[in-house]
Order: C-alpha cells, then sequence, then structure tokens
C-alpha cells in the first residue's frame, strides 16, 4: 500500500484526489492546500492536514501547486524524509533543492474542475535521480494510469511545450472564432459542424495534412480581406502572425 | 428535378460532387474544370463539358473554384441565363458582374479529398438577389443538408473568418505542436490522450471556459521559460502573440 498525501487545490489537484482514491494499492492518505477553505469540493472523508506537518508514515507527498508556489511550499517539508514529487511540465527537480528525496510525476492532460476525466490513459511522465524512489514513483503512476513513461527535465519541458500548442493555443483559437461569430450577432450552433470535422479529421489525419484555408493556399486576396475586417482590433497581429506561419509551413508545396 | 453543372476540381468541388449524385431530385449534368485531367477521380459516369459551354437545360452552374478564379470563369459564362453561383465565404455577388443571375451557396465547412464527410449537417449559407433565384437555390441546398441558413455577404464574411480560427488557426496550433513533439524525439502518440480530451472538452463547454495552461493562470515564468526554449525559431515571435491574446481574454478575472 501506498501512502499518499496530496498537496494542492486546484483542477489537477481535485482530479488526483478522486484518481487516488480509486486506484488500487494506494491509500490517499492525507490533503494539504494553503486555504484550507479552497478543499471544500474534495472528498470529505479524507484528513486534512495543515501545510508543512511532517509526512508521518507517508511515502510520497504529491505537490500540486502552481509552479510559482512550488519552492515555497517545499521547503516548509525539508525536515522529512518521504518521496517529494512535483507535478509541473515546465519546472526541473532544482525546485525541490532542500529535501532529500525528490522526483516529478507530471500527468501530460488539461484538467478542468467541473469535468470527469479518466485518468487510465493520462501519459504519467515520472523522472527521479534514485532508482529505488524511481520504482516507488512508477508503482504510483501505474496505478492510476496504463501509460506511464520515464522522462528527464529537459524533454518533460519540450513536451509541456508542444502540449500548450495542442490544448491552450488550439482552444484559444476556437475562442476567437466563438467570439467573432457572437460579435457578428450569428447563431453559434452554426459553427457546431465546422469544430466537429476539424476535431474528428485531425485525429484520423495528421494536422499537417488536415491543414485548409486561404493561408493553406496562400490566397492572399482572402488573408487581406480578413485582415481589412479586423482592422483596429488586438487581433489582428494574431491574424498575420498565424497565416504567416501555416504559410511558411507549406512554402515548398506552393 | 434540378439540373446541376458543377465547375472545379478542388476538395470542394470532389465534395459537392459525391453529394449531388446522392442527393433527391438532383441531377448532377455535368463537371467542368480548367484543366480536365484534374476530374481523373470523379464520377466517370459524369458528362465532361468544356469550360464556358453555354448552358443548355442547365439551372444552376455551380462555382468551386479558388476566389481568385470565380471572376475569371464567370466571364465565359457570361451569354447564359441560367443561375449561377460561387461557393467562396469570402466573395461578394459583384464578382459575378457580368451574369444575369446570381447567387452563393457556401457550405460551412473544411474539405480534404481522402476524407469521406456527410453533407447532411453541413450548414449552408445561401444568397441571391432575386426572389425566385433563392427559392431555387433553397431546394438545391435541402437536397443536399437540413441546415440551410440565407445570409448576406458581410455576414458571411465575418462567419468565414470565424471559421478561419475555428478550423485553420486551431488545426496549425495541433500541426505547430506535432512538430514540436517530432523535433524532441518524442513519441507522437504521448499527445493523443490530451488531444482527443482537448478536442472533447471544447464540444461540451466553450472553448472560453475550457481555457487552461500557462498564459490563462498569468504564469510569466513559464511563459518565458517556453520563449527561452524556442528562442530563435521563427515560431517564437507566434508563442508570444497568442499567450498575450489568451492573456487579454481573461483579464479581467485575474
Amino acid at each position: 500500500m501506498i501512502r499518499v498525501v496530496l498537496i494542492g487545490s486546484g483542477n489537477l489537484a481535485y482530479h488526483l484526489h478522486r484518481a487516488l482514491l480509486q486506484a488500487g494499492g494506494v491509500q490517499l492518505a492525507g490533503l494539504a492546500a494553503r486555504r484550507e477553505a479552497a478543499l471544500d469540493g474534495f472528498d470529505p472523508s479524507v484528513p486534512r492536514l495543515p501545510l508543512g506537518e511532517p509526512p508521518e508514515g507517508a511515502d510520497i507527498f504529491l505537490l500540486a501547486v502552481s509552479d510559482q508556489a512550488i519552492a515555497r511550499v517545499a521547503a516548509q517539508y525539508a525536515r522529512g524524509s518521504a518521496l517529494f514529487v512535483h507535478t509541473s511540465g515546465a519546472m526541473g527537480l532544482d525546485v525541490l533543492e532542500p529535501l532529500s528525496r525528490k522526483g516529478v510525476f507530471y500527468p501530460l492532460q488539461t484538467f478542468s474542475k467541473g469535468r470527469e476525466l479518466s485518468f487510465d490513459e493520462v501519459p504519467i511522465c515520472i523522472e527521479a535521480p534514485v532508482e529505488s524512489d524511481m520504482a516507488l514513483l512508477s508503482s504510483l503512476a501505474r496505478a492510476l494510469s496504463t501509460r506511464v513513461v520515464q522522462i528527464g527535465t529537459d524533454k518533460r519541458r519540450e513536451l509541456h511545450l508542444a502540449a500548450v500548442y495542442i490544448n491552450n493555443f488550439s482552444n484559444h483559437m476556437i475562442c476567437l472564432g466563438e467570439t467573432l461569430c457572437k460579435k457578428a450577432g450569428l447563431p453559434e450552433g452554426l459553427l457546431h459542424p465546422l469544430l466537429r470535422e476539424t476535431c474528428s479529421k485531425v485525429q484520423d489525419l495528421s494536422a499537417y495534412e488536415a491543414q485548409t484555408g486561404p493561408a493553406r493556399r496562400n490566397d492572399t486576396a482572402t488573408l487581406n480581406a480578413h485582415l481589412d475586417l479586423l482592422k483596429g482590433s488586438p487581433e489582428s497581429e494574431l491574424y498575420r502572425i498565424v497565416s504567416e506561419s501555416i504559410q511558411r509551413t507549406y512554402e515548398q508545396e506552393l
């Protein structure tokens, strides 16, 4: 039985606590957060621990807080001897410097509180400098997911950057499209079949093959007409930059 | 029975010819293209017509060519009296100037030749200045799709712009993410669960609500670390511009 203490109260902490409660061979021994009230929506049966309490009997401390808070929170646990891991895609091991046993447990997924999500297929990227810690981390990861990979900090950072494009940036483009549609007074539902096909297509083809549209066709008349429509909006620069990036991607073919 | 001649040989023309062959009350009377060889993958039973042949017996000429080619091709049909419609999201009616009866038939979707697509749910945006032409156009559109809307040129242009964000731009972000992953030598499959959840989420929530990540959290340390990773790449400006746009979108909340 791996005893885990989870620190944090955000989207990732929420989904981790649900997954840990369901996992076999794992006991969620406690929850801690900077503001305990932020844990209100979490399972009430799990003990709330004061932040910085020495990790009596816990095997792993899972730190699911914002990147900026990791070092500060880690410092509060410097006396302990449990394995202490953060869940960030972007941070190295050095941010856990004062701790004797450290590692990384990075689930590569987008988490929102109001949304059910199965951890089974979430790739979990693990890293630990000591072999026995890596084995423990691997056992915990395998209890949550079928996809566990050992990845060092440099590669994890590149993966995290790629994930920002795949999720955050693509989502934002859809957000801008929905906003334009709303501003024009057009029914939003009009765009739903296109959104569905966009999503379906990019899972069957590579995004490179799936591309269509004026930038892909190098249709400068339409590109200029769109820039005219956006004139005066802070988004016109984004339109230009993204179109140029698409044109650059297919330059050889035109 | 509506007799249709289809002009063009690209992705849209291909999918239109398939849909027209299956539609009830519609006869695909002929195909024309600038280069007839480009029609090789099209149904061999449909007569090939020389470009510019007078529209004997045809009710509607459907022009599915690139925006830049519309005026040039339309001019070749100036003697005819059939209804002549283009399929562009970006062009007005004026581009069909020499023709006596004109209109627009814009299917709001992304089309790729190698991919099956059902027209049933594709919104078709129609426009025609003469009421009887609009009625004919509406009949044709309804034979192909359950979602037919009358939209004037200005609104159609705004819709087309929104569609570029929803499809082309979001797809390109995914393309950049896949490229980064490949360049880093990481297995591409690692990103698939994230891509699946990105797509699933944005169809359940609005993209506005679905957003997560460093720009959404205003996590400047990670944003700067990512810009460092991208240093020297032409994509670093895109990263900055898109992140700033996300930050602007959620400014009020931070």
